[in-house]
């Protein structure tokens, strides 16, 4: 049954000789978040599963947070280096609630939105201590609640902060935000909120299409 | 008595012959507040009352908001048209996060900041329904509380609309927020606020000389 305006029916409803075709399933939009800490391979995973969904038909956008929008590349380009964590979390909050209305607009054109990082990233991170400044927690989920959308899923990619630095020790760039024993906070606060919010918490060390298989199907089943 | 690191001795007691001298007053810095609809005379008034505590030989700073600060700027040059109000709302505030760091810094110098709107112009106009969007104002209000710091006084000063859009029908740049039916609105939740948090109110059609005597003797007797 097809409930939603603007509807595409699935590739396999399409094909000649396919027994659903008097009761077509129709591919409707979605919205689908991969946390983590740096490393746990969030980025990677994002574009898998919209390369799977898209050879499934269904129409994808992968998206990241903090996004290349005015306020994201703000952000980004340091426009407010040197401000307080409590400035920086408006911002991003800011950033999300602008994202956020694009993220709807694509979900009722029936597009599957994966989107790296969400409204935990800004929690999680904000709220355990960078620079001994640690927020509270109930104030950052407050700041977001009226601003963003509820996932179908929120997946969280859960890592071992030494594990997850050594995956990137490589790259050219590292944040601030990438030191152990913070992130030992941030992703104890991860986990916090996944018990919350009902995220599903895979071990990211899995293998990684293994992972791709078992958010899809979870995905599939909650949109 | 002085319990404040740094003050300085006022200017009379510096004088020779001062009969004070061997109990010295000494000026501190404080933050003083002129909230109101365009048109009240808030600009006008926060020179008139820096100019004239200057005299007085306080150390004085005269700002506003949106701050001219990244952020304010980022707002005012338009960075974000077209964005929800609540985006709006987040950023107005990631500013005053900012320009409230730097207010503090003001008064431990013994500054008497004088800002030309503050948390109250946030709620009053975000919650008052422009373009039919009416944020939840104990949102907007909470959004402030961890970022703001109480204000030694908070004046508003209180004006029809029509007469306060008639003062300023001449300038050349005027904004979506000054609309009559808008400004109504505004008006009473400034004058709600004023009522939860204790603001001095004054009628801005008095004489303006007289309204800064006020405003400077009532502030003198709060610092």
């Amino acid at each position: 049954m097809c409930c939603w305006k603007g509807c595409r029916p699935k590739q396999s409803v399409l094909k000649a000789g396919n027994d659903t075709v008097g009761e077509s399933e129709f591919l409707k939009g979605g919205f689908l978040v991969i946390e983590g800490i740096d490393g746990a391979g969030k980025s990677t995973l994002c574009k898998m599963i919209g390369e799977h969904l898209a050879e499934d038909g269904y129409s994808t956008a992968v998206t990241q947070e903090p996004t290349h929008d005015e306020i994201g590349s703000f952000i980004r380009e340091g426009g407010v280096r040197g401000i307080s964590q409590k400035a920086e979390a408006l911002l991003f909050v800011a950033d999300r609630a602008v994202h956020t209305e694009r993220i709807s607009k694509l979900i009722e054109k029936d597009i599957i939105v994966i989107c790296d990082r969400y409204f935990a990233s800004t929690v999680a991170y904000q709220s355990s201590g960078l620079n001994g400044e640690t927020l509270d927690r109930e104030w950052l989920i407050n700041l977001n609640r009226p601003i963003m959308i509820t996932p179908d899923l929120t997946v969280l990619l859960d890592i071992d902060p030494q594990k997850g630095l050594s995956r990137i020790e490589n790259r050219e760039m590292t944040s601030k935000f990438e030191e152990s024993e913070y992130l030992g906070n941030v992703r104890k606060e991860f986990l916090r909120l996944a018990g919350e919010f009902d995220f599903m918490v895979i071990d990211a060390e899995e293998d990684q299409n293994a992972i791709a298989e078992r958010v899809i199907k979870e995905f599939k089943e909650k949109i």
